[in-house]
């Protein structure tokens, strides 16, 4: 009998938190799922803006659009933080080829690389496929000298997740420019870094070297990639490849930042961001509205619902993450000349579906506080803690020791649409959004409450 | 030393074991997503046939390209399954309102639900709407003679599971024809079970009784309803109902089997299907061609890699789920008739989404044996084994004795698609799509070898 009581004054006050956590939890959930103005929110951003390249009229507009949205969300005080971005314009640009047998050049739909230069000229050369970057490595000076360089490496369809496969070609995307360019190759051509089955050509950031000479460099589509590669197994290919992009004078724009003061520790921030730059086609939906919308989602739901944090919640739409990623670095570089206090910083960057999990860059004892939390999770059928994962933009908090989280949507569709015009309003799920959105939410909501 | 030698000589044949069965699913995972049929079959399927309601044109040229594939997927044996269906046809329809202070009628986007009756003419009545069914049974048969009640039940947005939110709503497709007539109404619209943001109505099945007056029967998308709700609450709005649908003789039609022999034990069964028939809009990608293409892709793989499953394998294309469900009924007759012993079905009929868990209704010792196998299932990101389901077409069959699994794919998206003009191949994702063939082609694997 005694055993049975004391055993009941251990265990109420736990479970009393346990459930009183549980059904906050519910009422965020709740409000977001039945009240949510994240999706009404992405129309606005996507419709009324489209996509929005750091130093862009429309990422200006992003901005103004950011600032507007999180004072509707309530948030406590909104502010611009300084950022100078780069500032690349694509211009005109077009890929013509040759096939073998034929007299005349026909169209393919393709996308120069982001940050990739070009002079606006007409490189007429034949191409030269490979296969992966093995074979190129292989190539002399002389057999690459005066080529156009296809690099025809697949997406790995094989692997469950995409983001693995993205991981493992990302270096055609990063290095075809230099390399092509340091054998004397006349432009480069990649197969998209797509999981997509159609033409769609997704662009991206490539990496520019200043003291190595710049050539024309473009992604095609899978099945654009398909009919070159027959093309090249049956004879000379000929392509007339013409691109300018140029970087202009670095522009100056900004991060928004909304914020919830905490009420018992307003000097220690919990992060939560996505964001608000996009690549110059489609409409940066999924890559990354959906992350700024769902961020300020979270500081809506809070304030709908009267809830006041313990610890200071920020929500952060970072700038320029796509082609140069200031904002995340201006940020952090705030943070400590401030010397603020970040208890967590969590960004969402994969996409607008359905939440399966969050991963962590984090000590293993926090790691552990985190999984606590796990059994909260689960009516968001949300159970998977183990992957390590945080986000381009909250990186450079993380190197000051910041522990990360990072939202983990469902995969399978994200590279179908990134950085390309098929990244529009329209792919992004509802119900899927919101439910990230309550995720975000109630990990901030958690870790304002207990720290980590 | 013993000790240890003796450890592995009992962990060894485990080990190999488990090896063996991880690698087989690893060449039956690459073979679906890197050379998998299904995404291909989907598209001739709902792009050259279309929708295909029982007793249509359309199922019955369904049921030619179910034959085919079946063949060109390599069974051993195809061969169609007699099954009486229904045919119920939809006729002309339309919905017309006149709001308060309006003088003219405006259209409103509609379907007759499925089954429903209709006799061509136009009724005219002022529209009585209630919030729920609580409040249509405190209604006396003087409030709702010469009515058309409006049934605005909201599909829950809060559930996270929308199945979970659908069976919530089903009596308000299933019921108001019949209980609306049982109080001397002239019609009844319903807010359709619909999770989507927009004006699509969603058709479905509802309950007829021969000795109840039959009156038009039809839903409206969420839009309409809202705007339709609005107007309710400022006054009068009168409706003009027309509906066509009738009910023709049955009509024979087939269930479409192909088979794999099994090597060892042919006289037991693994079968796995989805089924053939759809509502008469959109082009039944989701429901149910995507269960069909990946009961098909089960046999192809299986075949393509030369595996020889120890038990035969049925993939079964079953008909008239949506309107009847006799396929699956003519399927479990047969199977008792020639007292076939079936080892496991399974069904994919909840749409071609990123699959999350395999639902099972068995006893709780075969539960334990699939659960053991989740390991083998972690490689596909699916870890939920925990859920009771089935499916409607292999109910029958569960009725008989038979073990019972369901792809459980991620719900999200479903009821925005569900019974709609938008169930088109576009909406369903190629990834997502394989890797459910892949948990399907799996589980079947495991059962044929080892049984349950």
């Amino acid at each position: 009998m005694k055993r049975i009581l004391l055993l009941g004054v251990i265990l109420i006050p736990q479970l009393v938190l346990a459930q009183g956590d549980s059904a906050t939890l519910r009422r965020i959930r709740d409000e977001i799922m039945m009240r949510g103005a994240c999706y009404d929110n992405l129309r606005v951003l996507t419709k009324t803006i489209g996509h929005r390249l750091s130093a862009s009229p429309q990422a200006a507009k992003a901005v103004e659009w950011g600032e507007r949205a999180m004072k509707d969300a309530g948030a406590d005080k909104v502010w611009l933080q300084p950022v100078w971005v780069p500032h690349w314009v694509r211009g005109k640009e077009s890929l013509k080829v040759r096939m073998p047998g034929s007299n005349s050049f026909e169209n393919m739909r393709m996308l120069s690389l982001g940050n990739s230069r070009g002079d606006g000229k007409v490189v007429e050369a034949p191409i030269l496929m490979v296969q992966n970057m093995e074979e190129f490595d292989a190539l002399s000076p002389q057999q690459v000298a005066g080529k156009i360089v296809f690099f025809n490496y697949r997406f790995r369809q094989d692997m469950v997740s995409p983001f693995q496969a993205y991981g493992d070609a990302i270096k055609y995307r990063a290095f075809p420019p230099t390399y092509v360019a340091m054998k004397g190759g006349a432009g480069t051509i990649i197969r998209s870094l797509s999981s997509g089955m159609d033409d769609a050509p997704h662009t991206g950031m490539t990496r520019i070297v200043d003291s190595i000479r710049k050539i024309p460099s473009v992604a095609i589509g899978n099945l654009g990639a398909d009919r070159l590669e027959q093309a090249c197994k049956k004879g000379t290919v000929t392509a007339q490849l013409l691109t300018s992009g140029r970087m202009l004078d670095s522009v100056l724009s900004y991060n928004v930042i909304g914020e919830l003061r905490g009420s018992e520790f307003p000097q220690e921030y919990v992060v939560v961001g996505g964001h608000l730059d996009s690549w110059d086609v489609g409409e940066g939906a999924q890559d990354d509205g959906a992350g700024c919308v769902q961020s300020i989602e979270v500081i809506r739901a809070l304030k709908a619902l009267g809830i006041k944090p313990r610890r200071s919640v920020r929500a952060v739409l970072f700038m320029n993450e796509e082609n140069g990623a200031r904002g995340g670095k201006a940020y952090a570089d705030s943070a400590k000349s401030k010397n603020e206090k970040h208890v967590l910083a969590m960004e969402s960057d994969a996409g607008g579906f359905t939440p399966r999990g969050i991963g962590m860059e984090m000590p293993a004892d926090k790691k552990a506080r985190v999984k606590g939390w796990a059994p909260l999770f689960a009516p968001l059928n949300v159970y998977d803690f183990e992957r390590e994962e945080g986000g381009t933009d909250i990186d450079p908090l993380g190197k000051l020791g910041t522990p990360l989280a990072g939202l983990n949507p469902d995969p399978q569709r994200y590279f179908d649409y990134h950085h390309t015009e098929q990244d529009v309003f329209e792919v992004v799920n509802h119900r899927e959004l919101k439910l990230g959105a309550a995720v975000m939410a109630s990990l901030v909501y958690l870790v304002s409450q207990y720290g980590l």
